[in-house]
């Protein structure tokens, strides 16, 4: 059975980009939670939608509980929802760091409807190119999970919580880490009076490159060449930032094991 | 005086790349050199240009000389350069790395043509986008080589050596560091049949994301967010990669100094 109505809880980042979304694919949003009304009301608002900030409220009749809070209150909230949701309906949330039987003892159907992509509410993105990583506890909701996250974008899949859980470590090193690497060579630039957009087209570059190659077969660089007078210049260089000089050479000699460094 | 003729020292990823947009600006590629004939050859027939593989036979009539060769092959591949170049001729190399100087002892007007982008022979890169960092020792040749930047590229910008250092090694790290960390995200992946494509459009947001906001605005993750829940789940899961492990806990560490890891 397709999912047709949805309780959104939670307003924040993701439930502004989901809530949309869910409605341009045909479903109705039934109610906005959030503690906070106004927060709830300005996501409410633009989906048409009910704004509520008390869970003994919620309506039963929604197909999809979407729980868009942080980690450590999904379980929180959950043991709040009413005992005909956790006992009759599909109880889901979106995050990528925990695993679907945070809901075991709670709720009977349960699972995740997690888009694996990095979320500002500024920043507008094209949902279409989003993974959704669906999984849920029973097989019926693990199909109509998939048919809801085909609805909202091109690559569906269906991961487990093992699975899901070393993605998000994956993720970790890809986005959050990576992202801290650019926020370093901004600050050499800015030290230096270095325009930092200098870097920006091979900061664009690099993350294309990966698109279509293996990250692999796309690394350059001293580290890999071996170049030792170049990473000692940069390591003599990195001596006023101790832990820049540390994370260079550790990356470097992960890069190429054989260095001396 | 405009720079009008060119010959091009070095026949492999930079030259390849080089070389056209030199053309497409009006310039006149004389000779190409490459110590290969047939890497020279193939690169002087794109370019109508003429392929040697003989310093001795290099012409003392061109307005400018690249050596686009590895680092350690500028300061020997000067010296063999004619006496008449060596004396009149701007020469100047495409090294982030290598400071102008070089060829201080060796030629009379020297600089640097360094386009600050990570070439691979088969991709094609958006020239126009490319910074180009330009430096000489004469006031009129830094203000030649900056005209010609201008020519091929809508960034061009006039970096001392000093500068250029700083910049080569925050190059490494938002370029072959954060591709490293694409690497360990495949590799994660590979090992637990998950799809790496799954992680690829969170990898190009967050490089998009970078080109108008600071990264260190844009950070987001367990580390900043003081997690220890999430942070502790994954050191525990990268156990068996002990290296990742290490590099996990310190970039959070970097992130956010506060955690006690």
């Amino acid at each position: 059975m397709p999912l047709k109505s949805i309780i959104l809880i939670g307003a924040g980042n993701v439930a502004h980009h989901l809530g949309p979304q869910f409605q341009k694919s045909g479903l109705e949003i039934l109610q906005v939670f959030s503690r906070k009304i106004t927060k709830a009301r300005r996501l409410a608002k633009t989906l048409k939608s009910e704004a509520i900030n008390d869970l003994s409220k919620l309506s039963s009749s929604a197909d999809l509980y979407v729980l868009a809070v942080h980690d450590g209150a999904i379980p929180l909230v959950a043991q709040q929802l009413p005992k005909e949701v956790r006992e009759k309906k599909l109880v889901v949330h979106t995050s990528g760091a925990t695993p679907s039987t945070v809901f075991k003892s709670i709720c009977k159907r349960y699972g995740i409807f997690y888009p694996l992509q990095t979320f500002s509410i500024k920043r507008k993105v094209d949902f279409s190119s989003i993974p959704i990583c669906t999984h849920a506890n029973r097989k019926s909701d693990r199909q109509a999970l998939q048919v809801l996250g085909q609805q909202l974008s091109n690559s569906s899949f269906e991961i487990n919580d093992a699975q899901r859980a070393i993605l998000h470590v994956a993720a970790v090193f890809v986005n959050n880490f990576s992202n801290h690497l650019f926020s370093i060579g901004a600050e050499l630039c800015e030290k230096e009076q270095i325009p930092f957009q200098l870097l920006l087209p091979l900061i664009l570059e690099t993350a294309t490159k990966v698109q279509k190659h293996p990250p692999a077969k796309m690394q350059t660089g001293p580290a890999l060449r071996g170049d030792l007078t170049t990473l000692n210049k940069h390591l003599d260089y990195l001596q006023r930032y101790p832990e820049y000089e540390k994370l260079y050479r550790q990356l470097s000699k992960n890069i190429n094991p054989k260095l001396p460094l």
